[in-house]
């Protein structure tokens, strides 16, 4: 894989790096390249509008937008982009319990989709860039299967943990 | 008053001008000059961009805008312009009870606040406007004053008229 | 484009049909080839394991998944297969508010994202379906930019009708 | 009692073992034979399949299931499984105020019920479990009647304790 | 199996009687003998406190109880017998969206739990008491699954259907 | 009992009365004198004012108010006399399902109460004000008495009807 | 006025006693003589039939009944007796943000009231009990009456102290 | 900008003092003359309708009224003044999530709007207040301007920053 950014993590605020940090991981550990910046809608608005303008131009398949409260960057950067566009609703410390969050990102008008994860959820985030990437690329959609089949055996290795405290009659 | 507009109502869609209208109306009885267009956040975002930078030097005191769902219009104007930006938030028919509406107005980070009203609340949008320039203009400032009064009198002739029915021994 | 489906369009009820169709018909406008089905988290369990796992092999590069009330195809789907998963939270009969379809869908946890649309946003779906596959391939990304000029257009037409009733000192 | 599990204990993540550790407990009050493993329906799909579809065969009578966020576990076993299942909904540190939990659990469509019972009240699990098996073991439903008796009982001493500082004219 | 009542099916009013007819039509399908009757925990508190009492040796297995807004019955009903209660949350007249229902059922403190079916879910009510009994009963429990196939089975007679129109790469 | 109201019975709008004309019809029930009529906190905020103040010096015993949306007639009224004031949330059309009126009128700060119903709960406001009065009139608590033995009757009624469909082991 | 309890103080549990200590607080402030116990709905339903059955007779005129998650208690007794019930929500442990203590006690049916009070509002529960004694007691609402002028008092003895950081043109 | 106060910034309780001192704060930074004071709308009612009857004779030209849980102050001083109002919900202890305090201001009635910000969003209240002076003041304007500028700048001081960690295609 190219060593062009194929994917653009975007933030409202440096201060949802230790959440948005998550996505880069998971693009780290895919060897997808990226890129990764502060734009935000609010303070931002024309940086916000040419960086959707430039994206595709610039070799961006993906872009991640994760945003707080009145949340508009994964939106309004999916208004100007015709590439998907993943928001992560963050919960920051002027949000109402995350609530507003993840509705002004998920509940996007006709026209214009944004594919929401999870409240803090930068890690899927960068998991489901990955799988649209894998979806035209065959070792990237190896190494997803491989992701998840370690997913599955983290989890044999706490059932037999378990084992030793709680006998268990299940032994698939 | 001038003829120039100085209350600019904006909102998502056409579909909401039934809901906005009553903006329209306040500023009417109010004798404010406005102008009323469609400018879409998600679908018209550039056009937007334009609106908000241009409002003041058209001479626009006040901005109204309405709309639904992931309600990303009034918040993106308010980050462009430094007039006041009056939410008013729709229940669209794509809303979830209006929550959504509501929030991504209402909870916009620090640095750039919307004015938001009620729930469909256009008229009161309207008449927010009018406090607003009513502050600065003294025969305005009547007219408010008056509306008050004939809000209060309006109550009074239901009180007569409930007497009818239910005799009550208070009588102011 | 190749007539062998790339986007699966899976629903847990044929009750869901008149909101997923949406979804199949943003797709016939951006010529993608599709298939559609019922596949039952909850009634044909088996069938939905085999339809995840089968996805990627058929040739599918995206999943669109709707479910309403405790809905788990969109989320169970994308347990099993390596393919991004679109989930639609469908306002069901015996859904609260659409809360339960929302949540149930959108708050996957770590390792397994669903791309969760608006309630109800099955048009959305096809376009999000579409804008994936748009970025790895250009005629399909011409496409999508053209359908986000005619949404501009489309609001200009109406602003030049409402023109008519209230002028209007914003000339762009 | 025989000593074969009758009640088989499932959590999505082991994360999830000190709440779930109270439905252990009161089996364990109760001498009701259990098994307790983890299976995951989104990182162990397959085996969460196995464990439902043996689990009557392996002499289970009935199945608590615990699990947070967008919560699969206990709605798609009991899509596989004639056997009743008992969910419990956890309060996860990715769920947004246990709500996702709940109504991913509880709002199952026609067909497939869970039993549900409160956030986080895995406690609650298992004398439901002992409450279904009581209703065919004499001896266990005394030993729940017992358990009510202690309740009440435990009341009734700080009843006698607060008499001391707030005396009290009710004497039962 | 008896004819004995199995299952004693109660709700707080007799207009929510079409909504726990489900329940009864249910246990009807599978051959369970039931009773059914009005009981009210706010009208008639002390008929609760005798029903619920005397449950047990009447020969019920289980108890349904539906009620709706600040609903008590399932709760109450549960804190006097030993036997397994099922509650069913209904969306009544005077319930705000259903909210209260639910969470004044399903939220039951530790010691006494009601097994809490989804919103109007009094069709699941009814398919949980017969998983109950069917856990010590292999002829119903064979009804059990029969009925799971008929649910599989009919989803198959929808997918076919729907190829007419949409042909399917997806043959199982 | 005397002719000089005792309970006042007051609303935000005339709009109010089909909800709040229940309140007066149980206190008609009771033989409970009252008045009723139209007080608007936010309309007729010196009147409101007036009413709070002369309340207890016309006689009043308890104060009924109801009002929706942003409701804050009970609460002032309340912050003003020594009288219990009982809140009757009303679900108006532009309230948000009712949680604005219910929250506006229950989560009042320490120091000033107010005795609050269910949303639209008027007939429960007219019942609560009887009961208050009750407290000190052995008549009127027996009329109390007297309608709770007729709700327990209806009850009884009904149950008797049921028998002829569903017979019932429970007799009492 | 007498020693007999005229207000009965109930909680489900003595972990509530440290909220509801304040509404005992509040009687001692305003020399009310009142009793205090814990009567758990769910742990000693017969008690509690008990105690409400007792109350009136037993001398008492107000009942106060704190509980938290499923809050059956203060609707279970006022099912009971004909004395006026304030209900105190709980947000206690097991709780969903308070929501459900809120709405467990608030949404009564038609014809069994409880004065709802806000969440953990021992304290106001403790006022309006004294207002509705107050009502039938000059001394007591007398007071009130002093209570509400010191509640003012404090705020401009603060006024006065905000003033010399920042002077103010207000001076009543 | 002369002397005289233009902005009053009120507050039900001192302690809301440490979330409403960012008013004051930004209308510091702006030069923007103000006052501030307590003015409870529950504990001093007659001093909130003399605040708000004088508001507009003492030069008032904006009030900022912060309260939370039943928070009536915002919506009672509107009702009273004919000065455009902003509210600030304030997520006080005794507040359910701040959804209380949000929605007792919000939701005000046709007639009568308040200018809501977000929950604890005192700053956005001082911002907003400059920019309705703005809109009549040049030099404030220019100020406004300004500080959208800073807020701009701070956001590429940031990006630059995250450049040494995170290269970056994008360099506007």
């Amino acid at each position: 894989m190219a060593n062009t950014p194929l994917v653009g993590i975007i933030m409202g605020s440096d201060s949802d790096l230790p959440i948005m940090q998550a996505a880069a991981d998971m693009l780290t550990h895919f060897n997808v390249p990226f890129e990764l910046t502060v734009v935000s809608a609010h303070r931002t608005p024309l940086r916000m509008v040419d960086y959707a303008k430039t994206a595709k131009d610039r070799g961006l398949k993906v872009i991640i937008a994760g945003a707080g409260g009145a949340a508009h960057l994964p939106g309004m950067v999916a208004s100007i982009t015709t590439l998907p566009v993943i928001g992560v609703p963050i919960k920051s410390s002027n949000s109402i319990d995350g609530w507003d969050s993840v509705l002004s990102i998920l509940q996007m008008p006709n026209g214009i989709p944004v594919a929401t994860v999870a409240l803090n959820a930068a890690k899927n985030a960068g998991i489901l860039a990955a799988t649209i990437l894998g979806s035209f690329d065959a070792e990237l959609s190896e190494a997803l299967q491989a992701y998840k089949n370690q997913l599955n055996d983290e989890v044999l290795i706490k059932v037999d943990k378990l084992k030793t405290t709680w006998p268990n009659s299940f032994d698939k």
